[in-house]
């Protein structure tokens, strides 16, 4: 197998990124967002990923307030489309864990204007993700439990039992619009907590008993 | 070098599309758009592509109307970051004459609510793509006509001399937030005209003496 297809470095060669807004309950009361009839979708590019070793997560020119989203990524195997939700788990090569930074001041005024979000959501470094996480790790991955935490203090702390959409039902309903590709990489949201990081912090999140992850923050110069 | 490598296959190994919306003033006008004062960018996935012989474009599922936006696609060649405008050329390895469908319903809702233009613009077949356009092809991208048509019928002719933001510009300012990379493609707006087409439409569009691309249009099932 060529690097070029090798799973673990799918950041490397992966095409697509679909991530999906809202998809806990108590995230999207704190943002004073509606619960969402379906799935929020929008896309994050690959020149957003951010492995631990690459260096600092970077608040890109002009934003004020960058937060801190930890998510769980579902690393796709196999072409999906038109598949239903029972056909979902025959298309998962694995998972990641990832942190969806968003720019909220460059969010909330895309919102409202009506602009898209990809400057709030596409910018370099938009994406720290871990290592690939094999299947054989998240025996159930409708009940796992991430944290994050800025500086020590924890300030993120949900289970993915507590989405909206299952991870199923949201590749059922992406691949009805968008075709998933081979190491096409989908976020699943994040749950209630979520909040700023400013230059000189370190941002950590992991996944109970299984991984953790580290990044400085710096201001893009 | 590889296939993999090939910028005449960009769309095949191509990572990344950011498009840029309300480029032209005619354009801004009709749908009632402020000319914006930096450029609006949003992305659409390489699984959006579509080449003339892979089939019709899709509506997309629930969508009622939608949109033709004939525009002028910039191949990159080489890495792109904090680029200055002269530097741009240096990076540009060829063009494509792209359509960014839209759905535009979706996008008139997406703006209402402030939610992300995803399903508007990155559904699958929602960007009809030329062959490479080799840079001697286009001696000028400055000036260059563009024409599209409906069974026949023409619908847009611009130049790139009305856009907003020149190609230099738009570049320089995407490589200040997103690196740009080998293969990735730059769309740069539509002149004004755009508007509907239905199952069962060939939609037509040109670059004026250089190339002419055809496509049908069905609805997915
Ligand atoms: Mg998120
Ligand atoms: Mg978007
Ligand atoms: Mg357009």
């Amino acid at each position: 197998m060529s690097v070029s297809k090798n799973l673990q470095n799918f950041t490397q060669w992966g095409r697509k990124i679909v991530a999906v807004g809202r998809n806990y309950r108590d995230h999207c009361a704190e943002l004073g967002n509606p619960i969402p009839k379906s799935p929020l979708l929008f896309m994050k590019p690959p020149s957003s990923y951010l492995i631990e070793e690459a260096g600092p997560i970077l608040i890109p020119r002009g934003c004020n307030d960058i937060h801190h989203e930890v998510e769980l990524g579902v690393v796709i195997g196999s072409k999906c489309q038109d598949v239903s939700e029972k056909e979902v788990l025959n298309h998962v090569a694995g998972y990641a864990l990832t942190l969806d930074m968003t720019a909220r001041d460059f969010q909330n005024e895309a919102k409202a204007k009506g602009n898209p979000w990809a400057m709030a959501k596409c910018f370099d470094t938009a994406l720290p993700v871990s290592r690939f996480i094999a299947l054989n790790e998240i025996p159930d991955p409708g009940n796992v439990e991430l944290w994050c935490k800025v500086n020590g203090e924890e300030r993120q702390r949900g289970t993915t039992s507590d989405m909206i959409f299952s991870i199923s039902h949201l590749i059922s309903y992406i691949s009805k619009y968008f075709t998933l590709d081979e190491g096409d990489l989908v976020l699943t949201g994040t749950p209630a907590g979520v909040g700023p990081v400013k230059e000189g912090d370190v941002l950590s999140c992991g996944i109970t008993d299984l991984i953790e992850m580290n990044f400085n923050v710096k201001r893009k110069l």
